[in-house]
């Protein structure tokens, strides 16, 4: 993993995420989206220009094609901030459409989405999940999309569609097959989001804020919305297969992302107790019942990092469907690892760790998530369970 | 505790809790600030038409006269909502404020300021903390009131001041006595906000939301602020002493406050898998892993509800300083005991329980504070050991 | 429930719990047996002549009649020693035996079992689990008896029953009714040990002793045992009703006993840390990390406290059906706080802790089994829940 | 690490573990201690016939030479039996000893105790801890040893020293320069268990039996014992620092052989879920509440494992100075893991878990010391976070 270039490659990415990117925070963290957006946009372009754009995708798609365990270690640097993977361009849900359209495309639609995609000229959302069924069982959909006269007419109401707003085109997961078993029910198709008939409901509001662009999550409404047959990803009735493809990769990167934002909430507890004083001779960090906490939490990360790192180099070798129950168990694993860290700094904090006065908050509300998307902890321990309990008797 | 007019008095508030309160809920969790004022007022009304305005305060000062377990009791009925106390008029940091001028202001201070506090027409702040001096010991303070020709020279520089932004006078703690021991150091003095030098440098942002009025925490600069000497409280470099004693009535109610926030996250869980269905056939409800959840919230509930009320009847029969280890007690066991509820409440919800559709991810952020303001578990928990290991030798 | 009387029997009681039971507690665990015996022979007699005897007896049958609540008062007071309740007369299984006799043995067996039994002068045992069935689920049993020509003939392999060594009698749970409802499939017959056909297999050993008489479990062969008609206990058919009375007094003490462990562990926690030095001059009471442990035990043994203390009372007031889900509640919650306390003081007390120079290590690995005996944890958890989630819609 | 002759090596092993050593186990789970000696005796020549003896020791002291991450391996498949390391002739404290004399020791005690310690024909102690002292801080020593005419005068109290019963010879810290800093104080002397004034007291009875020679930790006295001035090991008042080197190895070893328990436990907990039926059509391993137990320490053995990998190999990489501090780390975070995985493990049994039927509760009763023998959890814990703290400011 740790070749010459790719290390090379990292101590660039180092650079920019640890100046610039810190930097541009505060505007993330007050909600200042026009300059949020100005900021993200120059530091695009020193990121394209240190050769590091797109570091998920291959080198064809003018990414920097690394592999599975490499891209996960990269991860782990980006996601120290929340602004990583979008200044760098793999971004969620963008990075998996991409991964999408390049694996089951056809080439008019991957010139008129795929490039703009890959060159962040563009943005996509990925509509799966509906309120009204509940988003561990992916095989439960209302949303349906039925081919009449050469052109898919699509129905359906989606929620949690992130970075729905501005988004110019949308993957859904819809029912195509009515009479196929639930694991071959639905399809991906592509829908423009100047389509008639799509719209955005509003918003969601999430831990107390609608976010913007790459920072909300989307209702949207398919309201008879017709696009042509070829905009279908794959095969009929592989929605469900291409999902499962899709979120593999992008649960290693979840994972390393997460150990990226566990080891800067490390860091600001720890730079925090070092200065902060008790006494005039005491600071917080000769406590012992604070060192417990850095001890607990630093054990802790290292070995989620080791465990992600050793199934990203699974995957390498034996490919994602060797991994399948190691994925499971990092998810649940590393979330949960997440969610102890981020508690402890903000307990270690004091007042200032629930103020937006340091990052540590926003991860605090935002990433409570991680032990509920793609999967809830306890929809992948129960998978990873059966499995392993399949192998005795 | 359980007399009939406290019941009856209980039971009009139960109805105006579970109707008018929580209709109002939508309008905080969507910010409307305005509105919200409104709701508010138009309650408060109703709230005062029911013999119910300012439980905790004397009948004499026209509240309702309830005893240290009957405001427990009742505080757990408020607490359902973030709206609960503020409509009944018992809201932090106006009742504690109320009972410091109550015990400690001469007769001019009580018609100008306490009156028309009691009667919700004025709103107060208390402004202790300091940005730059640990918040967990309340001893160390930078800001200074000097007196000279009959007036009170004020420097300060505090934060996590709660309802700065609207209130008419702040309770500012500052250090009048530099050459007596910590304890005695320092005073508390009126300040009215229209004083020339006091100004709200900034509402912080907490949790992502700078809040609003109430649901606000100013940055309050004192700059050479001059207020008549008889602005002080009770006795100079009283103002530790007092602080405790403004505090220790305050942490039982925080206490079934968060019984009743507990609550409130229990019943959202459990409607919600109820009716959440997995498959055609089962509902979240029917899952075990969920019910164990149920289970143990429930549990965890119950012990810390008997904990604290034990605890405030042991108040109403020994006084305050009897039960100082008690209320140590239960203060970090219930905030820790809120954060776990919560926290499988949210868990329970999956997708809905990060959004602004339900009160839960509110409370989740909000009270995340709870095992940090007055006092972090961390030294509650020293306190407490430390005087029960007294007595062994 | 404190009335005088009550008060100075616990006063009594404490005094020979604290000296003569503590002082022969040694012998218990050095598996000296037959001094035990001896010890614990002496300080029976001086409970009776202090009146103590049988807490839980109807005054008519020689005990001391007290309510529930009581009665779980003094429980915590005995637990505080493994041998406190032998030494009272209110050990498992003899006292839920007598119970049994008292309510629906004729008068026969009354004379010849229950009076000898409720003085002290024989033992027994109750013979429900069985190794091959989960012992979760009680109403599976593989046990028979068949009534023919006026006698029971009785087949059936258990384990786990306790004292069946030096028991004069045993209950057995068997089916009777093989084609009734599953609640409706057994019955309870009286076997005197020395009937042909009943034989203890062993005492199995239990965390690497087999213990000894009180202390032991064995595991017993019914091998066409036969009694007669005369002996069963109760209506045919009954055995799983009268079971779940039997153990609903029984939970309740068993949580207070649980209590009473968790408060011994406490101080001896407290008083080894006051006193070892870990430098010249700082005790290990003086860390922090000790405090914690020490504040975080308090508050969850007091909280367990309160909370089966108000279940008792529950009972006292409106009987054992109405508080069913509350004894649910407390067996697990209560078990729970008893393994964390015995884990805290063990870690504690360092080497000394996993010795037998204390009773901590028996406490320890002698009442992991509390969160399994009379249901696991998961059994109660699930009940509860399902009892709770009932009442939602 | 994963060379083809220790692939074959490894194999070779798990042949003898999973059919001799388990099949010995319950001699040792009946305190058979006769049969559990004749039975590793005959164990022990089937390791040296396939060439498997002492994988800890160089080649030329008839060992098998691994690296530090081969042998950690190993140790994960020794440790999965309280008989695999000692059939293997790499036994605590027997290996560390044999390490220290091979480091220190002069020929003529080479000869006389290091080789036959390595061929296994005789057994040693390590007579560190003592009863007046905190385990915890090692530089507090009362034992001293006074150079007078060639001659140690050893006077001291030691107890947990493991195996003293049968040992042939014991390495005693003892004071010798009582002038120096704490850290210099100390040296180890060697002194045959045959020297007049050494006595073994007594085996110290840990949880609830004295064990029997190598499963047995001794109080042992030495009153005025004299041995000559060569069995000093190294230099004067490099006590400490020998300690230190001797139980950096000792604890990856540990670590190890604590994973290899947890994976014993875990497979014991699937193997019985699987069969045992709460239903006629339902097991224990189709509960959910089961699975879970399962996932979560399925997840925490792996991430253990790979934590503990990966410190061996820096150690094999950069030598056990580099790695101080990730030894601090795997130290406690294994053994707490191992705690959780054992407990859930009992859980899962029920009733069967608490018996001596499985190696299970042997597990959980002896290695609850985990957490507490060659440093308690706490004082790994902020030796880490102090560690990790200075790279802070």
């Amino acid at each position: 993993m740790q070749t010459e270039s790719y290390l090379a490659l990292k101590s660039r990415a180092k650079n920019i995420v640890h100046s610039d990117i810190f930097d541009a925070e505060p505007l993330l963290l007050s909600h200042q989206w026009p300059q949020l957006q100005q900021a993200i946009t120059a530091i695009r372009q020193k990121v394209k220009a240190a050769e590091l754009w797109a570091p998920h995708l291959h080198k064809s798609l003018g990414g920097q094609g690394l592999s599975v365990s490499q891209l996960g270690d990269l991860s782990a640097l980006l996601g120290q901030s929340p602004l990583g993977h979008v200044c760098f361009g793999c971004q969620a849900p963008d990075a998996g459409n991409a991964e999408l359209l390049h694996l089951y495309a056809d080439e008019r639609i991957k010139n008129e989405f795929l490039k703009p995609l890959a060159n962040g000229d563009i943005r996509s959302c990925f509509a799966m999940t509906e309120p009204a069924m509940a988003g561990s069982n992916p095989t439960r959909l209302n949303a349906t999309a039925e081919l009449k006269d050469g052109y898919w007419h699509i129905n359906g109401h989606k929620w949690f569609t992130t970075g729905a707003e501005g988004a110019d085109f949308a993957i859904i997961m819809a029912v195509t097959e009515t009479d196929k078993p639930k694991h071959k029910k639905a399809s991906m198709i592509i829908v423009p989001t100047d389509t008639p008939g799509y719209s955005i409901k509003r918003n969601i509001s999430v831990m107390g804020s609608e976010g913007h662009g790459y920072f909300s999550h989307g209702e949207v409404i398919f309201n008879d919305v017709k696009v042509p047959e070829h905009n279908l990803l794959g095969q009929r009735g592989d929605g469900f297969l291409m999902a499962q493809q899709r979120l593999g990769p992008g649960r290693i990167q979840h994972c390393m992302r997460w150990i990226g934002i566990a080891r800067r909430c490390f860091e600001i507890m720890c730079n925090y107790i070092k200065r902060r004083h008790i006494t005039d001779d005491e600071t917080l960090a000769q406590q012992p019942v604070m060192q417990v906490k850095v001890a607990e939490s630093y054990a802790a990360i290292e070995a989620a990092q080791h465990l992600v790192q050793a199934t990203a180099e699974r995957i390498d070798q034996d490919g994602y469907a060797a991994a399948k129950h190691d994925i499971s168990m990092i998810k649940f694993h590393t979330a949960q690892m997440l969610q102890q860290v981020m508690n402890h700094a903000v307990q270690a904090l004091g007042g200032l760790g629930v103020t937006d006065d340091t990052v540590l908050s926003f991860f605090y509300r935002e990433e409570r998530a991680a032990r509920i998307y793609d999967g809830p902890d306890e929809v992948h321990q129960l998978s990873l369970a059966k499995q392993l309990l399949a192998k005795f008797d």
